[in-house]
C-alpha cells in the first residue's frame, strides 16, 4: 500500500495522548492541534477524559469514526496490543514513536519481531518504531513531537529530509529553520521495520513538492530494494545521502542506536557513487549539499570567483585545484568589459577581486557581465559584509543575478550585522556557507553531479 | 628595535585622518578616540584644521611634542615623502594602512621599493603596506579602520591572530567576536616590508596574555628567519598556520594580493610539521583550531564521546576512527559507576549514548565518573539542546568540569534557542563547534600537538 495514508491522513489517533506537557503524548497531540489539520483529530488515553480540550478514549477501538493514520507513543511493551487494535480497527498507517526495540538488544529484538509478525499478516504500514514522526512543510501537518520553543521548524520548501536518526534528524530541521531554508517533507524513520528508506525514497521521487532529497542512513534493510528505488528515481531529482557508520567502530554504535548492519563502507560507497547518489562525507557537506542542489544545475565546469577579500579569493583558489573545478581566466573582450564595469576592480583574473572598498555597484556590474558573458557556469561570491563601503543592497543585487539561471553560491560570515544579512540571501534562495572552501566544494559537487545526469 | 613602541606606543599620529565617516583616516582616528588610548592622539592633515573635536596637524614635523607611532593612510603615491617625515621627526613606529604596492604590479613595487631603500637606513619599524593595523584586546588600542557597526570587537582574551590578507583578518576578528571569544593581539600584516610574521611571531611569544598564536600566512618573506622564530617559541606555545596558496593557481592568487611569492606547499607542509605547528587546512580549521588550543593538553589519546543524540555517536566514531583517536570503551567498574549515576543510559560502551530524554543530572554524573576515572584524556561532548528535557543550566554543569583540567570540546548547533546557549558556553572558555566531525578532528589535532609538546 502506498504511503498516501501516512502523509495525507483524513483522521489522526493519538495513542498515548497526555495532559503533562513535556511528555512525548502531549507534545505530539499539541502539535498536531497547532497543526491546522482539516481532519478529526482523537486522544486516545484510558486515564482521561480529555486532552486539551478534546474529548479522549479509551482505546482505539472505542473511536466511531475511520482512523486512518494512528501515531503510537506508549511504553515499548504495551505496542503489540495497541498496534493489534489498530490492526482490528483497519487503521491504514501507524506511526511508532515508542523505542525499546532492536536497538536496546536481544529482549527488544525480539519484541520487535513480534509487532513485525504482526504488521505482516495485514495491510497497514508502520513507520517506525524508534522515530520522532515526520512534518509536512506544505500541508503544515507536524506529527512529531519536536518542542517550537527549541526547535525552529522549517517554512514549506523544496528539500525532503529523511534521517534514520531522530537526533540528526531534528537537528538538521532546526539548523534549516535558522537559515530560513524551507522543507517539503521531513520524516524520522528509525528503526525501519516496515517503510525504509527506499519506500521513502520512491514515495518522495513522486512528490511534486520534493525537488531534492536528503538522507541520513546509518544501515540498508534491504540493498536490491534500495539499488532499485534509487535508479527509479534516474535524474529527476538529486539524492544525497549521509552514511552512519563508515568505520568499524562507527558501524558497532550505529548496531546500538537502530538495530542497523551497517555493512562495509566500500560496498556502501561505490555503489552510492554508481547510482549517482552524492555522498555527503560528514554532518557539515549533509547540510551544505542539501541547500547546495536547490540551485540550478551548471551546464559544465568553468566557474568564476567574485570576491572583496583577496585572502579568501586565494583559499577558494585552492580548494577549486584540489577538487579539480575549473576558474578559466576571463577573455580579453570580458576583461575589457570588467574594467569598464569597474575601475577599482583589484585582479581581473580569476577569482575577481573587487577589492576592500568594493560596492553594490562594483559588485552588481561585475556579477552580470560575467553571468552574460557566456564564459562561466556558475559563481561563486565571496561577500565579506564587514567592508564599510558596502551597502545592504547587495543582497538584492545578488538574487537579482539568480534571472541568469546559473548556480550562484556565497560564502559569507561574521557576527550580527553579517548574519543578518546572510539570512535574508538564504531566504531569497542564495545559499550562502561558513567557509569559502565549503562553498568551493558545494559548487565542486553540483558540476560532478551535472556531469552524472546529463549522461544517466 | 623591538615592537614595544608599535604595540605600546605612548603617543599617535594619523597622517590622513579626515572628517569624513566612511574614509579610512577618519575610521582609524574614530577607533582611536574610542580606545581609552592613554596617551596623545594627534590628527595629521594639511586641509583642516581639527578633526573630531581634535586640533589638526599640517604635517607631523609641526607637532612639537615626539610621536611613537605614526599610522599612514594618504595614498600610495604620497606615503614615501610622509614617511621621510616620520624617519626626520623620529618616530619609532610606522603602520603605512594604504595599499598600491608591490600587490598591484611592476609600478607598486617599484614605489615599495623606495619607501623600503628610506626605512633600511633608518631605525623606524613598519608595519605593512596594504594592511588594517592592528587591535589589543587587553589595552583596547584599535588602530585598525574596522567599522564596529559592522564587526565584533573581540573582549580581551588569550588568543593572537596575525593576518597576511585584511579580509581574512577582519573576518576572523568578526567570527570570535561573535563567538565570545577574547583576543589578545590581531594584526594585519599585508606586505610584510619590515615587520614580517616571523618578527610578530617572536614578539608574541614573549606576550604574556598569548597563549595561542593563529597565522594566516600567504607566503614567507624569510624561511630561514620563520623556522629560528618558530623554534624559539618551542613548546612555550601552540602555533596554528593556515597557508595561503597552496595549489599553483592559488599561488598565483597570492601574488597578486600581497606581493606574496607563495612557494612549494610540499616544502611549507612538511617544514610545518618538523617546526610542531598545527597546520588549518583551511578556514573552518584554522577558526576551529584556534579556540581549541586554549583547552588543556591532553595527556593522552584516550577520548570519551558522551552524547544525548545516537546518530551524532556514529559520526563521531566514524571521524575518530578516520583520525586515529582512541576511543576505548569504559572499563567494568567505570560501566557500573555509569549505570548507578544514572540508569537511563542507551549505551555504555563510547560513545556513552544519555538518549533523547537525557537530562542535566545525568549529563554531570556522567561527565564527572568519566573525567574522574582515569580513563581518559579528554572528553568530546554532543549537546543537542533540542532535547526537551534538557534544562539550560546543562551550560554550568559542563563548565564546572573545566576542574578536572582534561580538554572538554563540544559539539552543539541549531537556531536561536541553542545558539543563545552555545554562545554562553563559548564565553566560560568551553569550545563548542558546528559539527561533530569537527569537534572530533579538533580534538584529535590536540593529542597530536600534545604528543609532539611532550616530546619537544
Amino acid at each position: 500500500m502506498s504511503l498516501e495514508s501516512l502523509f495525507g491522513p483524513g483522521s489522526i489517533a493519538v495513542i498515548g495522548a497526555s495532559r503533562t506537557p513535556g511528555k512525548i503524548g502531549y507534545e505530539i497531540f499539541s502539535n498536531l492541534l497547532k497543526s491546522n489539520f482539516k481532519g478529526r483529530v482523537f486522544p486516545v488515553n484510558p486515564n482521561v477524559t480529555s486532552v486539551l480540550g478534546v474529548v479522549s478514549y479509551k482505546s482505539i477501538r472505542h473511536i466511531e469514526a475511520g482512523v486512518d493514520l494512528a501515531i503510537i507513543a506508549v511504553p515499548a511493551a504495551g505496542v503489540p496490543e495497541v498496534l493489534a487494535e489498530c490492526i482490528e480497527k483497519k487503521v491504514k498507517s501507524v506511526i511508532i514513536i515508542s523505542s525499546g526495540f532492536s536497538e536496546t538488544g536481544e529482549a527488544g529484538a525480539k519484541l520487535e519481531k513480534s509487532i513485525k509478525d504482526l504488521v505482516g499478516k495485514s495491510k497497514i504500514r508502520v513507520l517506525g518504531p524508534n522515530v520522532l514522526g515526520f512534518y509536512d512543510g506544505h500541508t503544515g501537518l507536524n506529527a512529531t513531537f519536536l518542542p517550537k520553543e527549541r526547535i525552529r521548524i522549517p517554512e514549506r520548501g523544496q528539500i525532503s529530509m529523511i534521517s534514520q536518526s531522530g537526533s540528526v534528524g531534528s537537528t538538521v530541521l532546526d539548523v534549516i529553520g535558522a537559515h530560513g531554508i524551507g522543507v517539503s517533507k521531513f520524516v524520522s524513520y528509525g528503526n525501519a521495520m516496515d517503510i525504509d528508506e527506499s519506500d521513502l525514497i520512491s514515495y518522495l521521487a513522486n512528490d511534486s513538492s520534493t525537488k531534492v532529497i536528503a538522507a541520513f542512513i546509518e544501515g540498508l534493510k534491504d540493498g536490491k530494494k534500495f539499488v532499485d528505488a534509487v535508479r527509479a528515481v534516474g535524474r529527476r531529482k538529486p539524492i544525497i545521502v549521509l552514511k552512519g557508520g563508515k568505520t568499524e567502530s562507527g558501524a558497532k554504535a550505529a548496531a546500538s542506536h537502530t538495530g542497523s548492519m551497517a555493512g562495509s563502507y566500500k560496498v556502501y560507497s561505490s555503489v552510492f557513487k554508481q547510482l549517482g547518489i552524492v555522498e555527503a562525507r560528514n554532518w557539515q557537506e549533509f547540510l551544505d549539499y542539501s541547500k547546495t542542489f536547490l540551485q540550478p544545475l551548471p551546464k559544465g565546469d568553468r566557474i568564476a570567483v567574485i570576491t572583496d577579500g583577496g585572502g579568501f579569493g586565494i583559499l577558494s583558489t585552492d580548494e577549486a585545484e584540489k577538487y579539480g573545478l575549473n576558474l578559466p581566466e576571463p577573455s580579453a573582450k570580458l576583461k575589457s568589459s570588467l574594467q569598464s564595469a569597474s575601475s577599482h576592480v583589484g585582479s581581473l583574473r580569476n577569482p575577481i577581486d573587487l577589492t576592500a572598498d568594493a560596492t553594490v555597484e562594483r559588485y552588481a556590474r561585475v556579477m552580470e557581465a560575467v553571468l552574460n558573458s557566456g564564459e562561466y557556469d556558475g559563481v561563486v561570491v565571496v561577500v565579506g559584509f564587514q567592508v564599510p563601503t558596502l551597502e545592504t543592497t547587495l543582497v538584492d543585487a545578488i538574487e537579482r543575478m539568480k534571472s541568469f539561471g546559473k548556480p550562484i553560491l556565497c560564502f559569507s560570515t561574521g557576527s550580527d550585522f553579517s548574519r543578518k544579512l546572510i539570512k535574508e540571501l538564504e531566504s531569497k534562495g542564495i545559499p550562502v556557507y561558513d567557509s569559502p572552501e565549503r562553498a568551493v566544494r558545494a559548487m565542486a559537487a553540483l558540476v560532478n553531479y551535472s556531469k552524472i545526469a546529463q549522461k544517466k
